[in-house]
């Protein structure tokens, strides 16, 4: 009963990209599975034994689309990958359970954590921060919704909001994927650092494409943040950064039930003059570089630190 | 920003009874706690080191607070404990939130379980119990939710599905208790099977009062579960023990998008007429009769297998 095509399981199995919606094999478009590449990528970097990284690689990827179902249910997104989301396909209720349902397969993933024979103190290193990062997400996730509802946001709330809901993931793979290969302290701070900025310029790069991203790769079109209230990093500093009156506008806007297609020209004309977009890449190169410079310690092969470096550029430079 | 009232913390104690929805200090009418209550109960009558198994007592009545935020935004329902639910309050979009911090909350207090000196095998044991319980947990639910869209359920589904929603954190209530004042397997088993059949007695006495219940101690109306199509055992058995046009004619109301007052009224005089409330208290008794026996073979103080067999009862005789 919990098996069948359409069952819990089927739901889960179309989220992940590997069955349509009548439980039939498919080959989708999936997630990029950046989290479990960057766990592996510092295992590999620091050690090699990556047998022992798989379960933490898997665990995140599955908190990563917990996530992603819950958030979809929130934003009222629906569409991903090309594909309906699933509360699209099978309804609110039954997409929160979904949801539910990932998320125990994230913490069941770990228990592998033992059968690869890694030591005991680590594995429990390993789930209490896990457990901090599943409080930040969904703290993140929180106030990023509370964001919604108001202009009244700095440069500094955002970067607490974003280094929460996305940041903490995203640190946590590097820091992990580290930690289970080498749990010299140095070793593992580096790629916490790494991670930390890493995420930031993640999600700047995220907000660029949610306003200014391509409508053929991103599958949204442009400005939809915009139209969604979303307070993403353009947004938070076009507000900060244009005249009172222009300011005024922008939230008189912000505070409707709805902008319209005529106010999002407006909002994307106050951004060009103000050169948002300029300023938000220039943010993400900063940090972009401050991630490469973190590992700069870390004694590794020429070959690791190059892809550090290609890793890093390519997620400011990706198209969706 | 995340600790002020209204905030995702606020939520969380206006939803545990203990604040109203501006923050304020109230003492509102809670839930029993019946699982921390069953789950000191265990470790008091095996051995009294009651402080070792309070962080699982909290992270218990947590877990069951994740379940209930969760399970009123899936049932629509608008109020609980005589104040409106959390989604009824904040929205969908905040309360699944709120249900998901509470559930890393549920996590969090277990990390109690190494400053309480728990022993790191037993500590992981409880660890994995929990997480098959939220599975069960969440597996439940989501059947619980099937049900409402179908007819075709024999009782063994219907056992199969309540054994899971709300037997597994009774049962685990129970089990971990007893493990963690006394590990030997014989010991733990007995407490598991009494809560087993708990569970059952305690799901069979809440469907009866989701029909049968006093409005003003349940805070629902007459046949509420039946209005919701909510596929309980009196209605399961109703199903099962109909005449065939008896059955067809419930299986119509059944296929309605609404049931109406009328419909109501006909499912009612048909349970009547066929004695499922007698029927139902009847599993329900033979099921606490189960569970008191479970524990026959445990050495306890008299005083503890009276108050086991007050409890039981207890829980299905109860009116709220």
């Amino acid at each position: 009963m919990l098996n069948r095509p359409g069952s819990i399981y089927g739901i889960l199995h179309y989220s992940m990209g590997w069955s349509d919606p009548n439980g039939k094999s498919v080959s989708a478009q999936t997630g990029k599975a950046l989290r479990p590449a960057l766990c592996l990528f510092a295992n590999e970097t620091v050690c090699g034994k990556t047998v022992q990284a798989l379960p933490i690689a898997a665990s995140l990827e599955l908190i990563h689309n917990f996530s992603l179902i819950h958030d979809d249910i929130q934003d009222r997104d629906e569409s991903r990958h090309g594909r309906p989301t699933v509360w699209k396909m099978w309804g609110d209720a039954k997409a929160l359970q979904a949801g539910n349902v990932m998320r125990v397969c994230a913490d069941l993933a770990l228990q592998d954590l033992v059968t690869a024979n890694v030591n005991t103190n680590i594995a429990l290193r390993v789930s209490s921060v896990l457990n901090e990062v599943f409080l930040e997400v969904v703290q993140g996730q929180y106030l990023d919704l509370c964001f919604e509802e108001t202009t009244d946001i700095t440069i500094n709330d955002y970067f607490q909001m974003t280094s929460m809901k996305t940041g903490a993931l995203i640190r946590a793979s590097l820091e992990l994927g580290a930690l289970i290969g080498n749990s010299e302290s140095r070793i593992v701070t580096a790629f916490r650092l790494f991670g930390r900025s890493l995420g930031t310029a993640f999600q700047i790069s995220d907000d660029l494409l949610g306003i200014w991203g391509n409508e053929q790769s991103t599958g949204k079109p442009v400005g939809s943040d915009i139209k969604r209230k979303k307070k993403t990093l353009p947004i938070v500093l076009a507000l900060s950064l244009s005249k009172p009156s222009d300011r005024k506008r922008m939230m008189t806007i912000f505070n409707q039930k709805a902008v319209s297609d005529s106010d999002l020209g407006v909002v994307l004309e106050m951004m060009g003059d103000l050169g948002v977009k300029q300023e938000a890449e220039l943010m993400a190169k900063e940090h972009c570089q401050k991630a490469i410079d973190a590992l700069a310690e870390v004694p590794m092969a020429e070959e690791f630190r190059e892809r550090a470096i290609e890793l890093a550029s390519f997620l400011i430079n990706r198209d969706s």
